[in-house]
């Protein structure tokens, strides 16, 4: 055995074959991988957790949305938390969190830098502090700050503003509903089941939500916000969204954080043409991408986690387990069936109050 | 006759049936009047143009994208410009100039005041140091104030952007360019016709021009723009606008100013879904109303008559003559008849130098 080849085997997730639509279990496989040693400046991290979001659907397109293709047998692009269990740079220690892009793999190896090559962010240190490991993943990882800036900062979030949120029972659209409301704002959640508007309505107390499985999703709103609404944090696009369109108030602020109800279409869909609902309302649409805020992140980390110790806001997750479930829990998640933030928690040598 | 009649007989245009796509001639209608006397407080125009715009097409739809449907039976509105003949206001002298939106009449009475009943300001004084009165219904109106905003304000035009709009050789949409070019921009302007192309090339100096009747809009633009464009002023909305988004820059900026490919098909027209297109380059699409800048109208309108005192700014005219031929010229220029701003010229009792 090499000098630079440890005695452990690792898996990581790879794509075998490009989805159409909504992916099958079998586009995916696990594949065994030797663990290398880390190089100088490097640390070994065992992961445990690995992280779905939808925006690694678009990753399995041909031509991404945004970001760098995943290519037939490259690892799974994806972000993962875990420990550092061997480090060959000063900055970290062994026992340290961390949380990055790293791919869907048992052990990762990174330089601790906090670049960003296409999109991917370098590690962060998680503080236990704030909140626990898995929180780095949701709330205070890319789904929190999303929410965060999305609704305050693109959103132009006013107190007493009504707040339509789409995929509300997510890790992303749960927090934008729970920031609005603690901004005293009216929050209009849109949601797949009857399971999650209960859950919206009486875990996360948004003043209204909508199962969009039973139609009617416009006059739903217009009953509840007969004025029309100010902010539209939209994570699905496609047809929930353009009855949303119809409820803009004047000077409206339309977020496109998501557009998970298209990524799964085979065939590239047509829309409403919205063009003269926003001219009238002089609305604005704008795209977010939450990188951009990448170097405010620990604002929002800190908003959130004292919004947690106040039990103003909570966090939900849905967890499965074992690498080799990571694919059902990403499907899963891109079907709805999560609640809150969706992970797949490893099992780890040494257990740990993680 | 009663004291209140005058013995001038005027004509309206009227809607005679409602339009589905394109109208026809026999949509509307011509029909006389007995012109009433102007009360208290009233001025009596002679209308010495009428303005051929495209909001006009919407309001002729059952449901209107903005302001109030126009019911069969009912004036065409329309901005007309004219000289005051009787004038009950101290505001107003006989022999003043002025333009409003009084609706396409031969005669027609206004309280002289600046309000706005929706969205149909009241009327403006004329000027005609600064422009002749046609211009005031171009250059110096509603379009070359919608151009200035639309391009500076909403599209927060910077020196060295590339900007692209669409129904180029138009009333707006060649003040568009010719603002961008003199704030030494890149323009390239969209149109329908190898005669148009050559008129922005030649006359109004853009730095390129797309026939998209030839198709391959895209690729033109990339061609152009190899950099991707900063600024989208869209007159036109439709699968011309789905090209331009597919050449946006990261935080470009689209300003939706009209919608006129669309507001002539006979049914709701599906779009391509730009969704990941607005997210991926942080773009922003915004809704523009001139009416919004109706109290900045003066600032623009001194802003456009220096740059036509220097010579800067051309405006050009397409005339039709006799308000029995309105709803030809109106067609026309929905079609694209027109370069430059398409007006009706009537003819007057005392010819004037206007």
């Amino acid at each position: 055995m090499k000098d630079n080849i440890l005695p452990i085997k690792g898996h990581q997730v790879i794509l075998g074959s490009r989805p159409h639509g909504l992916p099958k279990e079998n586009d995916f496989e696990i594949k065994e991988f030797q663990v290398e040693r880390p190089k100088k400046g490097e640390i070994l991290i065992e992961t445990h957790y690995l992280s779905a979001d939808p925006f690694q659907r678009m990753r399995l397109n041909s031509s991404s949305g945004y970001g760098k293709t995943i290519n037939l047998g490259e690892t799974i692009k994806g972000r993962i938390a875990g420990k550092v269990i061997i480090s060959e740079n000063p900055e970290f220690n062994i026992g340290d969190f961390v949380e990055g892009m790293l791919g869907w793999k048992t052990y990762a190896i990174s330089d601790g830098s906090n670049s960003r090559a296409e999109y991917a962010p370098g590690i962060t240190k998680i503080d236990l502090n704030k909140a626990p490991i898995s929180a780095w993943l949701g709330i205070l990882g890319f789904p929190g700050i999303t929410a965060y800036f999305s609704l305050i900062e693109t959103g132009k979030l006013k107190k007493g503003n009504t707040v339509v949120v789409s995929a509300a029972a997510g890790a992303v659209g749960s927090i934008v509903g729970q920031i609005a409301k603690i901004s005293d704002c009216k929050v209009i959640g849109i949601t797949g089941s009857e399971r999650k508007v209960d859950y919206l309505i009486n875990k996360l107390n948004f003043t209204y939500a909508i199962n969009y499985t039973e139609g009617n999703i416009s006059k739903k709103i217009k009953k509840f916000a007969p004025d029309g609404i100010d902010i539209f944090i939209d994570n699905t696009g496609g047809p929930i969204a353009d009855e949303v369109y119809e409820n803009l108030r004047l000077n409206a602020r339309v977020v496109l954080v998501g557009n998970i109800s298209q990524n799964n279409q085979k065939n590239e869909i047509q829309r409403r043409d919205l063009q003269n609902m926003i001219m009238r309302t002089r609305a604005t649409v704008a795209g977010f991408i939450v990188y951009d805020f990448e170097k405010r992140a620990d604002e929002a980390r800190e908003k959130l986690s004292s919004w947690i110790k106040e039990k103003k806001i909570r966090y939900d997750q849905t967890l499965e387990f074992g690498i080799e479930n990571a694919p059902k829990a990403f499907i899963s998640m891109l079907n709805g069936g999560n609640i809150g933030k969706q992970l797949i928690r490893l099992p780890v040598s040494i257990k740990e109050n993680t």
